[in-house]
């Protein structure tokens, strides 16, 4: 075999190994479906792939590591670990997902929705204000609530929610979510930090702003945390 | 009988026919499902209850007057027709349902999402602006174009979307949705005009503003298209 | 690398590049994923699969030219244009698609059910005489109404239904359908065009006729509008 | 209590009494929800209202008596019997449903679809020719098989099917459909025997025959086997 | 009013208060669905009933004392707080759950499934031996891990699973399921406490012991811990 | 091309060609979507991956031999016949699937039960106790009954069941499951002849044995009937 036929065999039979991820789905058809995430996919479906399942082992069901408090020294004081099957593939067609919270003094998870999972929040360590914001329909009702440890609160899907930590102490939340991808969209991020920028007229037309003040906010650093 | 009793007994069966309310489905499991639509329900479902089938006529499926411009005198400059299930019983469990908007010239269907449907739009006239930003995982991607005419435009489930009218006329859009309920979340409204009103502080640390923005912005009118 | 050997690795990368189509899903498990489409699969799941998230566009979200009446000149005077996931591949997953329906005048657009979707159908222009039979369950009772433009009308899921041209001009309506491919079952194409054609037996006595007639029609020239 | 009073409460009561039906669902929510079944219903839902599981006893999880072949001395030489959610209440919410199909010598079970399931037949006597039609994006192409006792077919969910008795003895077929409400469309008896009668115009032009035929295919009696 | 009348009526009010429970649904199909929960149903759905939105407040959302470690004097030496549907309303139609799990040393959580959930599980504290067993097509797998503070682990909807602290001092774990209503199955309890008890004769035969041993063991007592 | 080349080129194909296997899905989304059913598949998917439906035949459809009674000489006494989508591939996405249990006198179909799946059992020969075991919730409630030919019963999804024959002849029974693939456990052998087998301590405390009866039943040979 000549090196260009090798060369040309192998990227064959790495394009095929490197396609089998990206393809779970909303419920389980079978006991074992470990997703296989690569770097590189070729090939993708609505959910991810499986492991063969005669390959599968325990820990392809295991994620270590969520004991270690995260720093949160960052422009908005909280760090979220998320335990999503691109980091735990035995979620994979699962429905459930889990991730911790960490919140500095003041830190403050800022208002996001998950556009495919509810989530239940526990509350570890600390005091937080939190609260979510129903839709148009509902009159845009805000429920909010200060939250001390044991206490348990629900965000339920697609609703606008934030936690601040008010108390004098770091503060730790641990979360369920309702799918093993629930997805995050940090509204502040989706329309001031989109990449290309939305055009500042129909956000300063919808927000009330004047186009400056929007330049000046789509101009700023937008962290993820 | 008694005043009272009959006052009494009335008001159980009002309570009764009243009730018959409020609950729909994610798919049909029979052929008919006629929302029962009542202004006081006594009880609630995930969806609607179902008229009587033995009841149904051919006007529950029909919903009249959408070729009528409307008005779009108001402070967005637009005008959202809703025919979901509460304007169409008929549409309950179906999973599906359609809107007409309005732009006058600059105006704008602020961003906005359905936490519950996905929407196909089609433009038959005037000429659009429009948009839809990712989620985080996507690196809040904004998928941008100008429409026209005849143009189809898709927005996926749970982004924030807009249209804006670039043109120099009236323009008009007819959109469907995924469901019976889609839900709407005006971005603006939900975050600066809940109530009651969110705490100044999470917003002002969320958006990078300073407090006394935040409280300007939430004593300002938001307008509900 | 001999010309058999370049033949052959090139086969199998074709393979793999036309492989990535035919499937989609119920519900979306991820914000994007748009359907490939490719002239010939080697592959296929239950939907389609998706384009690389990286790689997608605001034009796999668009589809233009509904604006332009089609010509009714044919058996039935009618014609349907589809903007399913087939039309437009960033419909995959969604729940959603648009059909756009022309009819000359005594144009029908023949009694058909869609197996995986329910029909909300808005009128444009013209007048048009619709309905559908509900299952035996409901006692094939039939709903019908006369429709004029800027009325909406609701066919649900799995009935056989049909819109007839009733008006002195030429009528266009839009629909939206709660899939991305809803499958479109014309009865008589069915029945009477089926390839290999039904027995005849069977179908005499199911809609007593005498064979001879079903023989008849089999041999008709049936159109798919 | 006067004698109008009690009998105006009584109605109250047998309201309530008689409103527990007609309310199943796709997927069961708890272990046991059998179904509430009584002649006149004043509520309704999606699916059916489920029974006290309090007050639940194995008797409602049993069906008896399909071991009875039944007279087939009918139009269409075929009896079937139902074990749908409507007779068997404990299939309620199970997705899951059972029919026993008689045929005489040339008996048919005429050509029909299932709106919300797909059935898996298997022949226990006789010799049936089967088949069911694709939709018209697959060609309306006919798979069509000859059955033998101990064979078993699959009918898709959506696709018109039937079965003819083409050998000298009766024969039985026992078959589950993927619901516990499939729901049956008999094609001849949803065109001929809709109630009111479909226009004989849309009848003549989507069948290529003419009104007269319609007409006379509308007076028939038409047999629900 | 008389005091029989006011009795009856009273009654009929009641009913109606009361019938407000037990309907919750697979997906939510409004912003807000908090269960109505009352300790005497006169009708039943899939699910549980809803409570009127409007009179929603945040403490619907709200479960306190989590942080209570809880005694594991017992006879298997574990405790299970669950915060389902029953126990948290504002949970209804929103797919997520949470629980708390105290080991005392040696305690067990004895092997169970969920028939209606996964199962994602952190431990806070101790060391726990943990495993999961799969269904007959995987030829009865059994995937076993050793459990750390900080580790997660998956448990499959419907496998067999069990926690066993190994550890020398207590151990305590939060999960997340993937349903408000995932049920729970303790094999033991279900097999050798079930009410009444199943025959000695099957359970002797399936489980290869002696009739005497199985009547022995029916004779136990088995805790719901 | 050399024999390394070709060899090389081979195993691509013949990979590709594997690949196409082990993905169906909980509803279908096209008419036709057989299962390619390989032995050695390189990529999974949930569910099982379609045929070329340009490829599909009837006889993908058909399934032969349930007629046959099947040797019930096994430690059970009993031998049940899959028809599931690994036995007939058209069952791909279509939501059920059907069973014969052959019983010999006194043999049992011992406790399991299915994940993905509830069952309606008819009896055609012979007297069956049979039996299902309700979750703690519903107190581990037992439904039993005596069935004789032409009696149906139910067995919910998730529930632990059984069916011993306490006739004096051979019994046959035909069920429908309410999945392509409902999967199956077996409960004995899920705890006792698990691979690797369950800590012995863990199943003693669970059961209320010693673990000297734990390991005597891990010994024994383990029917799969």
């Amino acid at each position: 075999m000549t090196n260009r036929v090798r060369l040309f065999a192998s990227f064959a039979l790495l394009a095929l190994a490197l396609s089998f991820a990206d393809a779970y789905d909303p419920s389980p058809l079978q006991h074992i479906c470990v997703a296989v995430q690569e770097p590189k996919n070729v090939l993708f479906v609505n959910g991810k792939f499986c492991k063969n399942p005669v390959l599968t082992t325990a820990n392809d069901f295991l994620f270590s590591g969520l004991q270690v408090p995260r720093s949160t020294a960052n422009p908005v004081g909280s760090t979220v670990t998320t335990v999503f099957v691109d980091q735990l593939p035995g979620l994979n067609t699962l429905g459930i997902s889990m991730v911790r919270i960490d919140y500095g003094i003041g830190g403050l998870n800022p208002p996001h929705f998950h556009p495919r999972g509810s989530e239940i929040l526990l509350v570890l360590e600390g005091t937080l204000y939190v609260g979510f914001v129903t839709s148009n329909q509902l009159n845009n009702t805000f429920f909010e609530k200060v939250l001390h440890p044991g206490d348990v609160f629900v965000f339920p899907i697609g609703t606008i929610h934030f936690q601040l930590n008010i108390g004098k102490i770091n503060a730790v939340a641990i979360a369920g979510l309702s799918s093993q991808n629930p997805g995050v969209t940090t509204v502040a991020n989706a329309l001031f930090n989109a990449k290309p920028p939305i055009s500042p007229e129909a956000l300063a037309k919808g927000f009330q702003m004047d186009e400056k003040l929007v330049e000046t906010l789509q101009k700023k650093f937008w962290y993820y945390n």
